[in-house]
């Protein structure tokens, strides 16, 4: 596919500057994309590299205005560097249908235009929307609904009576409606509670390889419209994750906790359970949240507080065994001026 | 199934307050519960819902003795509402064979009434218990062996002369003996250290969707009888966990540490290698555990220290640069006492 | 297989002290060897258990003499053992061929004398070297190539396009080539940018069960020759790790960071995106790499700083509400004495 630059301005919503007739057939990074390519800068710092790129054409904010290459101008450069590498890559859907070694239960309700590959396990009941793809080696356990255009790479496991909206991703190794963790001592025996409850993921959802979505005790587990979680991710029974909020690698949710909506939780951190997390909340990389946090601010550390005051404490903490020297030192000079001052005071 | 409200309280040990014949047909949260339902309060602030709940009947502490609602009185509610779910919940196991899409070596010594879905694999001379269930993709490598009801979700991988006892449940992706991470530098390059040790996995142990049980170098890594892992967790090669134990979510257990029995590790924990961590320990979310614990005590921190103490030094971290400041000021005015002290003492 | 101690002494480079025509046929931990293995201390304070094992030789330090023992001496007694345990405990490779369960496309170029077990699928234009193995749920995606005697263990995933190269071992569940984790915001939306790059894993490399690598969002993540990743570990897009380097369970490497050669990434430690870590350096357990790193340090907490002052401050952080109190008390008496000198100076 070629497209000139004007076109993909027009696409992209952008100005086109210099040459816009320049053909343009694929998305490269900036250090090594070739002629018939077009780059993107996403950051001013790297504005310097527009002289020495090879690229036909560079993405870059619309306060640039002039250059020796041909620019496209857009507020959001990195917006448009997605959605043109997305025109130049998606390759239209082909329907495989449903191959002779996969296992799909008679009693399955299939939409149109469905891609099966071989060893796909599909149990009693389930309905599987228009256009969706179904990896080798996944388990889809009965009474269960995956939505139109939604792709389950290989090894994906769906336990049963899980519901799956439209477009979800999901991951080579997702493990959704596993029992959550939930047992009650009797006497030092674990009494294993029954996760009689469901997993409900929502539209546009798109989860990492390897993350784990346990199955509510009661009622649901939620991921709402639009989430998007990485890899090895953990979501414990009766978690709800609010409307497109952003979940990163190896974070950890525990039981009950409400995630609000456009969230961010940076990698390795961790929630608690029975906790609520406000709408727009930036929790930090490896933070522990111990309790409810309000909306539209950030918080870091373990236990987690806001960022900011975490940023000071931080820096200060590789200076604490100075302080207690300084601690130390003070006590002394203290003991001395106490002293002068008692003899001092004894002459008088 | 219905059951008087009379017939659960004799099934759970405790007593029927009010009107004891009332039937119940399900389980369900106190907001959400119907009338034909039995809902619980586990916690005596939960009570105040105990007017508004639609349930026919709700599991309360023995302290209650009077409501509105026919009451079912306990010593323990939240142990009662987990036996009178399960005695709702549970269907009765019906086998369904073997499929004829599995792969079963003609070595395998198999129980009765067994399940194994399409796609399963178990390599030559394993045993298979009495009513074991095998989802779809799991492998058994060779001369492993699994005991009687045992569960094991899809996708899970278990490595050949495996070891797994009754009533096991392992959820999706868990596995089980691969090889542990040991090498030995020779120069720079890394020489693997074979691991030809085995795990063994006791009764009555639940392990976690993508869970990972390293098999041991020499020797065995062992899962006593009633551990409960959670999703996600690493145990390294040649880690003892003992009876009734509780691991959390990603937590992670290096080489060679012993774990008591009823030991609680929270979310995220960490355990480096070669550690003991004695009886009824619990681990705090998070924590980095470097050296031996002592039995029947809390730890927290990274690195982890009793944690009462912890909780007092995480509450001071925040006021350090306070603290910082605080010093600089005293300093200051230490120093100006003192230079005051040297003229007069030069005055005099 | 039998050997004769003075032939092992040959084998590994090191000399044998006593009865070196003692017959050895296997290898075991020094409390539970018996006679006819062989086994080994690897440090100094395990010696007094020379006299108690039963044993029929030890491997020890060369600097080690005379025992009632017949010992094996070399300079690097662990890197003996492990040579010696894969003397004992490699079978010889049998290729098993292709088994009739697996879906193995027709474009497909294959090597010699492989071994590829029922439920594996492997898409169109693969190559799979010789003497390859191949596990039971292994995927296997198009135009993707494995080199020869490298081993994916069962429920294996591999993108297409993905480049393996020889003697790699991917241990159960591991993920390569999903797409990494790149998201730009449209107003509250969460737009994907498309991950077009690939993954290369180069030769020598072992990755651990359930570690997931992800695939470059254009351009490739590289795991370098040599590279050992324990289980649990998330490496993201772009990422590439230098040489020998080992990455222990559970750490997290965020997007484009680049690893140096012979590296240590301790348990569960997490490394931000863009990040540059010099060769040779050592990363704590649990600690977070907000920065660049420098060679040939060890660094330790979260945030990162170099790893003795850690153990400073760690040590130093338990004490922080001791030395609020003895900061507040401090106060206290500078006030007195400021006050005394106040009122001095007034009586003057």
């Amino acid at each position: 596919m070629k497209k000139r630059l004007k076109e993909l301005a027009e696409y992209v919503g952008g100005t086109a500057v210099g040459d816009d007739e320049v053909e343009i057939s694929g998305v490269a990074a900036i250090e090594v994309a070739r002629p018939g390519e077009i780059t993107f800068i996403a950051q001013p710092k790297y504005l310097p590299k527009l002289a020495e790129t090879k690229a036909s054409a560079v993405i870059v904010s619309k306060e640039i205005s002039s250059s020796p290459k041909p620019l496209l101008c857009v507020s959001n450069p990195y917006l448009a560097f997605a959605k043109i590498l997305a025109l130049f890559s998606q390759k239209p859907y082909q329907p495989k249908g449903i191959d002779s070694h996969a296992w799909v239960s008679p009693s399955v309700q299939l939409g149109q235009e469905i891609t099966i590959y071989p060893f796909v396990f599909i149990g009693d009941h389930c309905r599987i929307g228009d256009r969706v793809t179904i990896f080798p080696g996944v388990y889809v356990g009965e009474n269960s609904s995956i939505g139109e255009e939604s792709v389950l790479y290989s090894n994906v496991s769906i336990y049963p009576e899980t519901v799956i909206g439209k477009r979800v991703i999901l991951h080579s190794g997702v493990v959704v409606g596993a029992d959550g963790f939930g047992y009650v001592k009797e006497g030092k025996k674990n009494v294993k509670i029954p996760q009689v409850g469901k997993v409900e993921i929502e539209d546009d959802v798109e989860i990492g390889a390897n993350t784990t979505i346990d199955r509510a005790t009661l009622g649901q587990t939620i991921i709402r419209r639009g989430v998007k979680i990485d890899n090895l991710v953990q979501v414990a029974h009766n978690v709800v994750i609010g409307e497109d909020s952003i979940i990163v690698a190896q974070v950890g949710i525990a039981g009950s906790t409400k995630i609000g909506s456009n969230v961010i939780l940076a990698g390795q951190a961790g929630v608690a359970d029975h906790i609520e997390i406000g709408d727009n909340v930036m929790v930090g990389a490896q933070s522990g949240v111990g309790h409810d946090l309000a909306s539209n601010q950030a918080y870091s550390g373990s236990p987690a507080f806001p960022h900011r005051e975490w940023l000071r404490a931080s820096t200060a903490f590789p200076k604490l065994p100075e302080m207690r020297k300084a601690l130390r030192a003070i006590e002394g000079r203290l003991k001395k001026i106490e002293e002068a001052l008692l003899s001092e005071g004894k002459e008088k």
